[in-house]
């Protein structure tokens, strides 16, 4: 049986949320080894605070979740963020400029986050549930070209949104794992059978407020 | 009967909408007189290629629509926005420090967007939806302390939320006009009836996507 801790970025991206709950969310990625943790910017700080002498890596967000943003002002906060001690940024891609067959804008946004990221990894939500198959496709490509790291399905914030589906990380695995990029899925992932299908599709991590539960059920 | 078009903030912060959308609205903006148009900040300088030779105020939002980001970042976003023209800025309160009560990091929050704002309008958005109304009524006190300019009650982005109400927009002028700041009303307003109750419980601005609609009733 597959030790899905690995895969598993424990999220925790309400804005209401309390203290407590970030503490609760840190424990429970300690106590249960998962690969890391993924909160808003505000909370990276307390993030590494509590994870400093961990393995548990401190994820966080940029342009988040709307990706409607300045490509400067994604890439100050990405600056910020890993000052703050973030190890790995989520940056959302402007759906807008796909829309628009802007191609030359959705790279340079990308290319401006990565340049800010420098080494730290970088991971692009391309925000599946508004896209076509063709429109993900180009993005996966644009995602090659801006060198980003990781292409990620799904902010979690789409209006009656599935969030991340096999179909689409099968469709992301297949351009860019022959690049050497990797596949975050997220969004809708609540149990244990929706995790193992995403991973045989393709998923290289899982980002989820549902870790517990699915590794409870191994 | 009262002119409503002076209330409205012509609104469209979908994060998939096409080109064609932003040029309708900023013709709608037009040709209805509206107060302002209100778009996410990679838009502001499209909006304002196409309104600078109007009174159609150019409104913008920063730390949208989660507020879970640095205040330093917020800052950031409001005065690259300024430069590219935005006439107004809507900052999103840090909802988790409200809950949290930690007063301090709110009201900084709010005084280091003001900084960055200057004299250029700055206004908080509650998220009155995720407050009792003891949290709205402190987070009103903070924007007076913090020198915004207005108290907005919503994103329109809470999932199942109701946004503006004439019982929060009330408890919001009672609180802040006698110090002269204005409310702004925004999410959910979809006619007529409800846009002159939010007007008659207080609301000095209306945000909304149905502005045509609203003042095509008359």
């Amino acid at each position: 049986m597959e030790d899905l801790s690995k895969y598993i970025e424990h999220t925790l991206l309400k804005q209401n949320a309390y203290q407590a709950d970030f503490l609760k969310l840190f424990d429970e990625a300690k106590k249960n080894h998962f690969l890391g943790v993924c909160v808003n910017p505000a909370y990276v700080k307390l993030a590494k605070e509590n994870l400093a002498k961990t393995d548990v890596k401190v994820v966080t967000v940029v342009g988040f979740p709307l990706g409607a943003n300045l490509p400067e002002v994604k890439a100050f906060e990405a600056q910020k963020a890993i000052k703050d001690g973030a190890d790995e940024i989520d940056m959302v891609i402007n759906v807008s400029n796909i829309k628009n067959k802007d191609w030359d804008n959705v790279l340079d946004d990308i290319e401006t986050v990565k340049k800010a990221c420098g080494n730290t990894p970088l991971k692009v939500i391309l925000e599946t549930d508004l896209l076509t198959s063709d429109e993900i496709e180009k993005a996966c490509i644009l995602c090659i070209e801006g060198k980003a790291d990781f292409v990620k399905t799904s902010t979690g914030f789409v209006k009656d949104g599935i969030g991340a589906t096999a179909e689409n990380v099968a469709l992301m695995a297949k351009i860019v794992k022959p690049y050497g990029l990797k596949v975050k899925a997220s969004g809708g992932i609540r149990d244990r059978q929706k995790a193992l299908n995403l991973i045989e599709a393709g998923a290289d991590r899982l980002g989820t407020s549902s870790g517990v539960q699915i590794i409870s059920e191994e």
